[in-house]
């Protein structure tokens, strides 16, 4: 059992301080291609979010919102970064010199950013509140569960017309494009929605996860249970839960019939 | 009355498409500072989105998530930018030589980043919401109320705190930081959040309303109703819009005593 963070614990290179969700794995999975791909070693603290460290004084004075991740710049005087999409920016601007996970010409640049503001401000948000009153409220509300189960479902089309004709979301190339919604996407069954309807994007999944360095980055801080892999293989190893599943689907499927809902995407 | 938009006008410069909200404001905001500043001109098209012309074919081939804004720059062969984050970088990294409103120091362009992602991605989705389940259901659900609400109030209150010694967001200098949440607190009171309990907050959202290019970008494609000036004009001469609020008031705080919400930020 690891001792409960207090503050930071390296003096050189970066430090991560996150915990394993869709948010975290962006600056794990970045840091474990960077350190595959040039040597570049860091250093990680476990940040157990249901114990709310994140929420302490040591860490808001690093990351004033109080999320994971964080990552702190030794190197640059103890800089600290927090917002995945900032962390992916900052350490591909800073430590991928040869641009092997970021872009060099500027409308590819961009390309990367909208794909990149679009995770951040639509798929992440919305995907997380589905989780919220799909599996964490203490009253179902079918209101909340169909409207961002459905706008879930809404955003993953986009993303699965755009990848019909290419591997990955900017220039045929796997980057901090995808990085960014992979982890969202590595979660889409446990968040209600059906990865095999789509198809390009079940894909592009396969193509990421396979990935040593992603996988790598999804142990941190240890291996989870939420993975569109893992849930499947505990939905055929555990009844109990499986029957639970089952009974969460009909639930989402009832909200979505007493709303009116129909898909739409893109 | 204008034309329902069918397609693009320009041939030349930026054409902006977009509607007046928060989101939209950001690009027609950045567009009169760099109007006002360097001279730039640019086109732009009312995009009417109570009728779903964002939803319509010739839109989302430019912008693929089918929301307002878009910009297409054609004098870089039509190039389509959509998300507004993406929008506030392409149009600094394009047109802002001198850095009036972008930085060059890389860790003020990752602090930049860091405040614009955190807009993208918690201020702007989250009091989205708070506006959905305070005005725009059909039903009231004291839940998504009170959730969203409060999560406003905790995202503000992070704002207010960082403004404390500072007056603008990043380097104490306005910029597209700022620019990237203004339209949010903007509209604040109208979200059902007191500006008033937020004091550096509010002196920092009267410092950049009163800009020229400010008053001109919320303007696009007319005048608003929901800003916090025009919010308070209406209280005062409208009874019966006065009346409404209270009760909106009333039911909000209802809502928040009946899931035991307690103000905590940052």
């Amino acid at each position: 059992m690891a001792e409960r963070p207090t503050g930071l614990k390296a003096t050189k290179g970066i430090e991560l301080l996150t915990w394993g969700t869709p948010n975290g794995w962006k600056a794990s999975i970045i840091l474990e291609e960077l350190k595959e791909a040039y040597g570049k070693d860091y250093t990680w603290q476990g940040i157990n979010i249901s114990q709310n460290i994140q929420k302490e004084d040591w860490f808001t004075k690093l990351g004033p919102n109080g999320r994971i991740p964080v990552i702190v710049d030794h190197d640059q005087g103890g800089f600290a970064v927090q917002e995945g999409l900032a962390i992916l920016s900052y350490l591909t601007r800073h430590y991928d010199p040869d641009h092997k996970f970021s872009f060099t010409d500027p409308l590819d640049v961009s390309r990367a950013e909208q794909w990149i503001a679009w995770q951040a401000g639509g798929l992440g948000p919305m995907q997380g509140q589905a989780n919220h009153f799909n599996r964490f409220t203490k009253e179902k509300i079918p209101y909340g569960m169909q409207r961002y189960t459905g706008e879930t479902e809404r955003l993953v089309g986009i993303l699965d017309n755009h990848l019909k004709d290419t591997d990955y979301l900017v220039g045929n190339k796997y980057s901090i494009a995808d990085i960014a919604s992979f982890g969202w996407v590595h979660i889409l069954r446990f968040s209600g929605v059906d990865l095999d309807a789509f198809p390009n994007l079940k894909a592009w999944w396969e193509r990421i996860v396979s990935r040593p360095a992603v996988q790598k980055g999804t142990s941190i801080p240890q291996k989870g249970s939420f993975g569109n892999d893992q849930y499947l293989q505990r939905l055929k190893d555990d009844e109990e839960f499986a029957k639970s599943e089952r009974e969460l689907k009909d639930k989402i499927a009832a909200a979505k019939k007493e709303y009116g809902y129909k898909y739409a995407s893109p």
